[in-house]
C-alpha cells in the first residue's frame, strides 16, 4: 500500500530522441540541448550528463546561470549558453564556470561590458518578429562593426514554428537572414525544436533542441516523432460506491449519473496535476495489456484526484492498483492538451514535481 | 542588473494570520496548521518552526510521511497527522518520528493492521458529502466499537465551505453529527480554513488551518481576513518599441493596437507562472508608492513574460526595474483569479518555483 507516486524517467529514450532528430539534420549542423528549467523538470544534470557522455552533444543551452552552473559539472568541456544572460547575483559562475551569457539588450550588454572581461565569449539574441528577448534593428546597427565582432553566435527563436504553414516563419527566417548580414564573422542559429522540422533552410550553423529531447511534439504530424520519455503513477488510496445524484469534489462541481464506483489517486495540483484537468483529463488502468480509462469525476484537490472506475474490471483494481497519468500511450502532449495547455507547460509542472519517487532509466 | 526573481516569505505574517484566526475561536478549540505540500510551497520547515516555536501550535497536518519527518525536526513534541495515510515505502517515518496516519479506507486500515503496532496512535477520516477519502458509513459500521474507539481523531472535510450558503454545509454538519455518534472517545474535526468562517458549530475540537495561515481568503468577505505572506518579484531585462500591427509571442497571438513599449520579465511557466495567466493577468511597477499595472501581451513562455508598459512614466522603468507579481495589493487569489484558478492552486505552483531567490522576513 502506497501513498506517493513515481516519476520514471527513460534517460535512453532523450537520448535516442537526440540522435533520431541530429541524423535528420545535415553533419555540419551542431545539435545543441536545452536543458533549462531543470531539463523541463526532468533533471538537468542527469539529461546532460548522458546526451554529453554518450550522445556527443557539446552545446547547452540553459535559462539560468546556475542552471549552467550544474551542468557544468558533468559537461566540463562542453559550451554552455545562458539564455537569460548576465546576472549580477550569479557572475562567479559565468567567470569560474565559463558560461555563455547570450545577450538580449544593451542594457544587459552595458551591464556585462562593465562586470565581466572584454575576452569572455558573448552571444547575442536578436528580434525578428516574435517580439520578446533580442536586439532590435536599430540597437544593432547602433553597434560598431567591431563589436559585433564580438559575439561568436547569433540567435533568434521563431513565434509561430508549430504551425508550418504561419506565414511569420517565412518572414522570420528572410529577416533573420538579412540582419545576420551583420555579422559576418559569426555561427548562426534560428530554431529549437519546431523550427528544425520546418526544413533544412531554417537549421544554419546551430539548433536548439529542446521539447523534443522529452517526448513533446510541437507539430503533430511531423516527419520526425519525438517518442515519449516519462511515465508517470500514483497509487489508488480508496475505492467507493457512489449513487446517482451524489455529488464529487469541491464545489459540489460533478453530479453522478447513474450508481458506480470511484477511485481516489493519490495526486493533485500540488503535484504538478493542473486544476484544469478536470473536467476533460482522465487516468488509465492496465493489466496485461489491456487498458482502460478512467474519466476524473469532480475538481482536483491539492493531493488528491477523483475518477469514475465504474467500468473497469474488479481483478483490474484490485490489489491496491496505481493510475497511470503519463505514458507512451497518452504523453504529456495528450495530457497538457486534456487540461487546456500545451505538453510544455504539463512537463514543466509534473517536472517540478517533489512529492512523488523518480527513477531513471539508464 | 539581475535574470532571477525573488520570492519573499513572511513568516511573521504567517505568524500574525496563525493568531487572527486562532484568537477568534474558543479556547479549547486546537488551532492546527495544515503544511501539507512544503507548506502550500512556502517552506514547511521554516513554517512549522515558526508556529511551533512562536505561536504555540503543537498540531500539524501533513499530506505524506516524508514531510512530516522534515516537520518533526523542528516541532520535536507536536501533533503531526499524515492525510494521505499510510505508506509501505515511508513505515519508518510513521514509526520513529511518530507521525498519525489518518486512515481513510478500509484498504488502508488492513495495511495498517499488518504494517505498524496495534498501540500506534491512528485517526479516521470519514465521508460525508465531499465522496472523496473517507470511511463510508456501511464501513464504519462494520467496524467493532472497539475497533472504532481505537481512533482518537476522526475527521471529515467539507465540499462547499467556500459558499457560505451552499445546502452542502449544513448536509455534511448533520452527517458528521449523527456519524460521529459513534465514536464517543473520540475528538472531532471537520473544517479547514473556509468551514472555521462558517462559524462555531463546524469548529469542533480541531480545526485544520492551512490556506488562511498563507495569505489565501477562501471566502472574499469573510469577517477575518488572511493577510497577504508573500512578495514576489523578478527583473525586466528588456524594454523594448513596438508598432501597431505588430504581434508579440508564441503563437503570434496578440497584435499590438498602438504605438507602445514592452517589457520582458524574467519570469514564466517554468516557475509557476501560469500560461493561463495570460490574457487577463497584469504585473506591476512601483515607485515611491505609486503603482502602475501593466497588463501581459502574448502568451507566458517557460523562461519569460512580455507586459505592456507604455503607460508607465520612463523614470518608474528606469534603471532596470523589478515587476511585482504578487504582493499585499495583489495577492494570490487576484493572482489565482486572473489565470483561471484559485490562490491555493497559485500560490502552490508559484511555491514550486526553484529558479528564484528565497527569502524569508523573520
Amino acid at each position: 500500500m502506497k501513498a506517493k507516486g513515481c516519476l520514471q524517467i527513460n534517460l535512453l529514450r532523450i537520448l535516442e530522441n537526440y540522435r533520431a532528430f541530429s541524423a535528420a539534420a545535415k553533419p555540419d549542423v551542431w545539435m545543441a540541448a536545452v536543458v533549462k528549467d531543470n531539463a523541463y523538470g526532468l533533471g538537468a544534470v542527469q539529461v546532460a550528463n548522458v546526451l554529453y557522455r554518450t550522445g556527443n552533444c557539446f552545446t547547452f543551452f540553459v535559462a539560468h546561470a546556475f542552471e549552467g552552473h550544474e551542468v557544468r559539472a558533468v559537461a566540463p568541456k562542453a559550451a554552455i549558453y545562458v539564455l537569460q544572460g548576465p546576472d549580477e547575483d550569479c557572475m562567479d559562475f559565468f567567470i569560474k564556470d565559463n558560461l555563455i551569457p547570450v545577450i538580449s539588450s544593451p542594457m544587459q550588454l552595458d551591464f556585462w561590458n562593465q562586470a565581466a572581461p572584454q575576452s569572455h565569449p558573448v552571444a547575442l539574441m536578436i528580434e525578428t518578429g516574435l517580439n520578446r528577448l533580442g536586439f532590435r534593428e536599430a540597437e544593432l546597427l547602433a553597434l560598431s562593426p567591431k563589436e559585433r565582432n564580438r559575439f561568436h553566435l547569433v540567435l533568434s527563436h521563431l513565434a509561430c514554428a508549430d504551425e508550418p504553414n504561419h506565414p511569420m516563419n517565412e518572414k522570420q527566417l528572410s529577416t533573420f537572414q538579412k540582419l545576420t548580414a551583420l555579422f559576418p564573422k559569426a555561427k548562426f542559429s534560428l530554431s529549437a525544436s519546431d523550427g528544425f522540422l520546418l526544413g533544412e533552410k531554417y537549421h544554419f550553423d546551430v539548433v536548439r533542441l529542446g521539447a523534443v529531447l522529452y517526448g513533446i511534439n510541437p507539430i503533430k504530424d511531423a516527419e520526425i516523432q519525438s517518442r515519449n520519455v516519462i511515465r508517470l503513477t500514483a497509487p489508488v488510496i480508496q475505492v467507493a460506491k457512489v449513487n446517482a445524484g451524489d455529488f464529487i469534489g469541491y464545489g459540489a462541481a460533478y453530479q453522478v449519473k447513474e450508481k458506480g464506483k470511484i477511485a481516489i489517486v493519490s495526486i493533485g495540483y500540488g503535484d504538478g496535476v493542473f486544476r484544469s484537468f478536470f473536467p476533460n483529463g482522465k487516468v488509465w488502468f492496465e493489466k496485461e495489456g489491456e487498458r482502460f480509462a478512467a474519466p476524473l469525476v469532480g475538481r482536483v484537490s491539492m493531493d488528491n484526484l477523483i475518477c469514475d472506475v465504474s467500468h473497469i474490471p474488479k481483478e483490474v483494481l484490485s490489489a491496491c492498483p496505481e493510475a497511470v497519468l503519463v505514458d507512451d500511450a497518452y504523453t504529456v502532449d495528450d495530457f497538457g492538451a486534456d487540461a487546456g495547455t500545451i505538453g510544455y507547460e504539463a512537463l514543466s509542472a509534473l517536472g517540478h514535481g517533489i512529492r512523488f519517487k523518480r527513477e531513471y532509466i539508464k
